[in-house]
């Protein structure tokens, strides 16, 4: 890497121009600032503790959520920027209930055996009594399409398991998701009266992690939860030997839809003030757990990027703007609301940068664009890359964030930061995302990292 | 990343030769199901949590080293493999004694204050009595020497911090780690009777991280602590407001040396018999915590290449060969022994893969060698980088591993495994470095990563 990087550099030294952009020692100094500002005098990690330990899980609609709104529009106002406010949209309110239950009731082995279990979010109740029914094992929706009506009066359990042979985790997970988010509604189509979903993750654990599910319009709706990855290697073991019964209770409900807000600030640029580059995560996280790496870290480090970039009195040329977005989990109400406001407003932003895959240790960007504009956009990015790469920052294509995601029709490059994947799925949606799980150092690396391309893309744009 | 590896794949494709290295498809094939083996079927994190939680610390000439000896060697004895032995080792033998006891006895603000303290390695101890001393802090060990008889019946304080704004924590740790190693000794020159160290770390916590030190023959021994940072920090304001008195009691010993041993595998080649690739890292580890970092992760990772490479019935034309060294940690007796045996028996290590910079998620390799062969043997090591970037790989020159270091004269590559570096000096040497600490998937790609070169390596040589 720094053999490449030397060499880049150097032909950088000699006057060559790459991919049409010119940049400077000076460019590679200002990183280096940021880099060592961010690391000595980085705020990101305390307001982390703040939202995730103080605050904790805060889904869209609850007080929680209200709280870290507060929260973050004060910690913004310290930040001595030129605007910040708060942003209106419509949230689902969704509740969990009393803590779910859910137990093998006629295990010849075990006699009654309950199981780690949470309520997907969206899910709708068993009601207060519950409800005991047969499981069917399936691997897939299309197992359930090709059973039809054998699922009639079942549980339909979903057993499919993330792909631990994918390098990068986010690649398993979205192999393994429709289960979670579908599987619900097919199973409903075919007549079962309720679902149990693997966990979402590679380890073998007692942890279940919750996240969204869809109904369908005309499709009735019935509930469904997450199991442990262990619980669902035992159930999947019984069910090898003898037909199982499982009771399952939850209360969990749709209240009406709530308002809430995103939380925004930004420094206006001084030469183009009409070109935004955005950066943010999202707001809200699950009930259960602390958001602290989905995605408490996300919105700390866009706070980051403004505080450090006025701390070493950086003046830019464009407009930045820090979202932090509401509602991300279970809606994008908050993401939906921003894009609506800002295409009304006829805003153009030449750069949208989202942190959401974690708090770990940043090992690049991914972009994505309108395909009219990709090719272009992503070159002019990519000749940052000599600059980055001392880092170990790289450049790929790919998805980039949920919530920038409605704004790739304005025509810029949308990018998302990707950290080391590896841990994760460990955390995702449990209890067990808690302010601990977080590494100071690798949060404020990230923050760096985004900072970094604000800087880069405000000083050369796209 | 995956841009230039199809770039680089697509002229590999077209048969082209990079580099004087001829690689095919088949390669990126075996490469993906060593990756696939090793995450679904790895034993490394098994092994891991033997040599951890049920061994734990196992300094050199303790019964716990020897536990570990026994251990792995029962494990290796199981992998199916050509040879496997002992080989014997003469290591120093220091015992920490009874829990130390470091103590502010004068502080007008807090009175009589504990700070949190381990032993360095090799420290002698203060007898049982313990000393009380006033403390001097200085920055480095040349403020020591510009101290001069100042320092004469003090207690000598270093307390230069690790540089946070180094991006990869090695580099930090190098710039600090003096004061550590060579402290005791400077100030002993100049007359002090006891030195606290703070803690290697760039965190700032309450676990103090032990280390080797080294005395130096003619200067008078004297006994050396490392406190937390937090409680450096402590020290460090109380200082500034006036004079401190420490009470230092520490039982520490130097014993007698003891023989132990370098446990040994290989699987002979079928081509080339007398090439020998070695995999290895220390099994010894700090008296406190389990050491699954440091070194633990090094070792099963080690074992693992072995039993993967059998699992996927590959026969390999070189020696591939798997060293767990004995004593790194306070002497090197046993990568001497090594060495000495090797040359004596006119051996030669194609290459040399260490595994001692924690079971974090890989990023890559970096090389050592003599620099007579240097740019030959890593160029053509350079050359199998495309089939490595796919899983998030780089090649960098640099230092490659302790333990196998005596083995340069050899004129082979020395290698080592280069981690994510941004934990690793949260657990270094302290009583959190456990078996929880490390991550499954990450000790398996670490593992499937060095499996993969000794693959390229035994088919291509270097």
């Amino acid at each position: 890497m720094y053999r490449l990087t030397l060499l880049l550099f150097s032909l950088l030294w000699t006057g060559q121009m790459i991919f049409g952009q010119t940049q400077t020692e000076e460019d590679a100094l200002f990183i280096k600032s940021i880099y060592d500002q961010t690391l000595q005098e980085g705020e990101c990690y305390h307001w982390l503790e703040y939202l995730t330990s103080k605050i904790g899980g805060r889904l869209a609609g609850s007080p929680a959520s209200m709280a870290s709104v507060s929260y973050t529009k004060q910690v913004m106002d310290t930040l001595n920027l030129s605007k910040t406010w708060l942003q209106a949209c419509e949230v689902p309110h969704w509740n969990r209930g009393i803590p779910e239950e859910v137990r093998i009731v006629n295990s010849s082995q075990y006699g009654s055996q309950t199981l780690n279990a949470l309520a997907l979010g969206n899910s709708i109740g068993t009601g207060n009594l519950g409800l005991t029914a047969e499981v069917v094992e399936v691997q897939s929706l299309d197992e359930v399409k090709a059973l039809g009506r054998k699922v009639e009066g079942k549980i339909v359990f979903y057993n499919r398991p993330m792909d631990p042979t994918q390098i990068r985790t986010f690649n398993a997970y979205g192999g393994a998701v429709d289960q979670r988010v579908w599987g619900a509604a097919q199973a409903a189509e075919f007549g079962a009266v309720a679902v149990l979903v693997r966990s979402m993750t590679t380890r073998l654990d007692d942890y279940p992690h919750t996240g969204t599910l869809v109904y369908k319009d005309g499709i009735k709706k019935i509930p469904a939860l997450a199991i442990s990855t262990n619980d669902a290697e035992l159930l999947s073991r019984l069910l090898k030997k003898e037909a199982v019964q499982v009771y399952i209770r939850n209360t969990s409900e749709m209240l009406s839809p709530k308002m809430s807000y995103n939380v925004i600030g930004e420094i206006k640029g001084s030469e183009f003030p009409d070109e935004i580059i955005l950066v943010g995560g999202h707001l809200d996280a699950w009930d259960v757990g602390e958001g602290a790496h989905d995605d408490g870290s996300g919105c700390v480090q866009s706070l980051q990027v403004l505080k450090t970039l006025n701390d070493l009195g950086y003046r830019p040329k464009r407009t930045i703007r820090c979202v932090m977005f509401m509602n991300e989990e279970n809606g994008l109400g908050g993401a939906t609301a921003y894009a609506e406001i800002s295409n009304k407003n006829k805003e153009f932003h030449l750069a949208a940068i989202e942190s959401d895959a974690g708090g770990f240790s940043p090992r690049g960007f991914s972009c994505d664009a309108d395909v009219s504009v990709f090719n272009e956009k992503f070159k002019n990015f990519y000749s940052f890359l000599p600059l980055l790469e001392p880092y170990g920052l790289l450049l790929t294509k790919g998805g980039a964030g949920a919530d920038i995601n409605p704004l790739k029709s304005q025509k810029g490059l949308l990018i998302g930061l990707r950290p080391d994947s590896q841990r994760y799925f460990d955390y995702h949606h449990t209890t067990i995302d808690t302010f601990e799980a977080v590494n100071k150092r690798e949060l404020e690396l990230g923050a760096a990292a985004m900072t970094s391309i604000v800087y880069l893309i405000d000083q050369y744009g796209l």
